[in-house]
């Protein structure tokens, strides 16, 4: 463990902004934020903006020249030590004459981890790691998750009244938010590597599921349409928009050709596609992140199997009545102490709804 | 309209402090603040702390002494200019020889009702009223319900979870919220004429609904049990604490002979009693805030006959299940557009738990 200092604080929080400048355009890579200094003074700065594109460490660099001699870089992530589309980094840091690097994180990735490292130690270069880990790790979750877990973090959405209702009995819902709260979804489905519906979503909206974010450059996610039996073929605006469509299938069900999507199986269980198969096929696809936007039974199937990894909860402060939709369908909670409990990550107002980010 | 300086509000600020804490013992009279000061120095302080008992002029009045003299007093509410329990505090300020007279409102009570104000300017009194009126109406919406619309500022407190359930299917709900959601209640129920809840609320928690805050001055609040037919008197924890009790029933059912409770009746409409009635009584009786402890049955008909004034919902980050107990029944929703729209008051948070104010 090395103390670190005020300073180095706030030059790496300042690599963590610049990292987050990736987050709609990096995948599959992680995001990454580089800042080279001499003490107080900023000489270079950069960050990483799209996968086969230079790295955060080549732009600060470039930025650096010179100044680069003897100062220090702060990354996000361990710089990296082997060639891909790009040559590695550390070397480039090596070759730049920087005497110090302080890091955020070990890169957890097979090629790397902790290599980028070992090749700075070896050209007399000193190293620490460990500085604002925490907050690299909330950054990069998505990458994190796929690299050591082999599936892709997930998240669900859902808008609600304060009576916790998603829908009125027949389906409808719109809109239940703002149009402050359906903005704000736009950009957390730009950070998604994919946008998971069901079937049952798609034939009764019908929705687009694209980003629309006017200006913003964004890497448009995968839509991801869990249809065993293709039932939902009939609604086309999930294939338009733009953005790659996948339908997940049953293996007994034979796909047609089309041009506008793309269809693979995953074998399923009691008549249901296996979550856990679509998130390993997923991840296998480089999708880091997952952003949901379902309905009760396919909410409820994700939550009953563990598959959450925050929830996104919308609150408009409005009732609908006790004929509405859930949230979920069937957790199976029968007694008090059957009751999920979750942890409140962030709480904050948009527009005039709420907005609660949770955790299990 | 007067144009009232920084002092000004500054002295009525620290005026309206004062009389809340009157809170949980001047009903049923108003919460009355008072500040007497020359400038900047403040001379007298006092606030209404027991009905019968001395108002706020004359506790600041006491306390500024012959500094009364020339200054200016700050007061909550339009000093009255009755002969009542006490004497009239217009004549008490006019003696003491105060210049000048700030108030924040007038006195709707008919007794008073601007008369105050009158005595005042024909002692050659200099007057101002309207000043942070909008506070100060906050602070006595219950007596300011009461008399300007002859019922009880109406208070629902409800307990859920994310997906809006106040208990199991079975009804057990202990507990939904956890320590700090709970004592937080205790502080509303103390500052309530009344607690109102249903024979079925009694019937299945047999609740005390008294308020627990030790060494904390509290009158307690009369406890309200609506029950039309008395098939909850076999439940005699709501009898017990050392806080009085009211039955409301139907005028067809006999009430007995009880020495630890009061029995009214009122009428019916359709099986049900009727909550105008209800709450016209309560207010002849000189409660000025009710805070209702309920089930999903009283709840809808307060909400369904536009009797909530306020809608006090703590929700734990919890699930319980879409076989959980409702909010509301009977709203009769069935479409989007009869929504029920509420505005947010407040939101925080208490403990593991959110706490949001609302009103219709």
């Amino acid at each position: 463990m090395s103390a670190f200092s005020a300073l180095d604080h706030l030059h790496m929080a300042s690599a963590l902004r610049l990292a987050e400048r990736g987050a709609y355009t990096t995948r599959p890579n992680p995001m990454v934020g580089c800042v080279i200094a001499h003490g107080e003074q900023v000489v270079g700065q950069g960050w990483h903006q799209r996968a086969g594109g230079p790295h955060a460490e080549v732009f600060a660099l470039r930025e650096a020249g010179e100044q680069a001699r003897g100062a220090t870089a702060y990354v996000t992530l361990e710089p990296c030590a082997h060639f891909g589309r790009t040559p590695p980094c550390a070397l480039a840091l090596i070759e730049a004459g920087v005497s110090r690097v302080v890091a955020a994180l070990r890169d957890p990735f097979p090629q790397v981890d902790g290599g980028g490292f070992d090749l700075l130690r070896a050209a007399g270069i000193e190293v620490h790691e460990g500085l604002m880990a925490m907050q690299a790790r909330e950054l990069n979750r998505g990458f994190l998750s796929r690299v050591e877990r082999g599936r892709p973090w997930l998240r669900v959405k859902l808008a609600a009244s304060l009576d916790g209702r998603t829908a009125m009995a027949d389906g409808s819902s719109k809109w239940i938010t703002g149009p402050a709260a359906r903005e704000d979804v736009q950009h957390w489905r730009a950070r998604a590597g994919a946008i998971l519906t069901g079937a049952d979503t798609v034939l009764a909206d019908d929705p687009m599921l694209t980003v629309r974010l006017p200006g913003v450059d964004v890497l448009p996610p995968l839509r991801v349409v869990l249809d065993a039996r293709l039932r939902s073929l009939e609604c086309a605006r999930v294939r338009q928009g733009g953005a790659p469509t996948l339908y997940l299938h049953d293996p007994a069900i034979t796909a047609p050709d089309a041009a506008d999507a793309q269809f693979a199986s995953v074998p399923s269980v009691g008549g249901r596609l296996d979550l856990g198969a679509v998130l390993a096929l997923l991840a296998a696809q480089g999708v880091n992140e997952v952003h949901t936007e379902a309905g009760a039974t396919l909410a409820g199937a994700l939550m009953s199997g563990g598959w959450i990894d925050e929830l996104l909860l919308y609150q408009a402060p409005i009732l609908l009545g006790e004929q509405g939709l859930p949230l979920f369908s069937g957790l199976g909670i029968e007694a008090m102490d059957q009751q999920r409990r979750l942890g409140i990550i962030d709480k904050r107002q948009v527009g005039d709804d709420l907005r609660l980010l949770l955790r299990p």
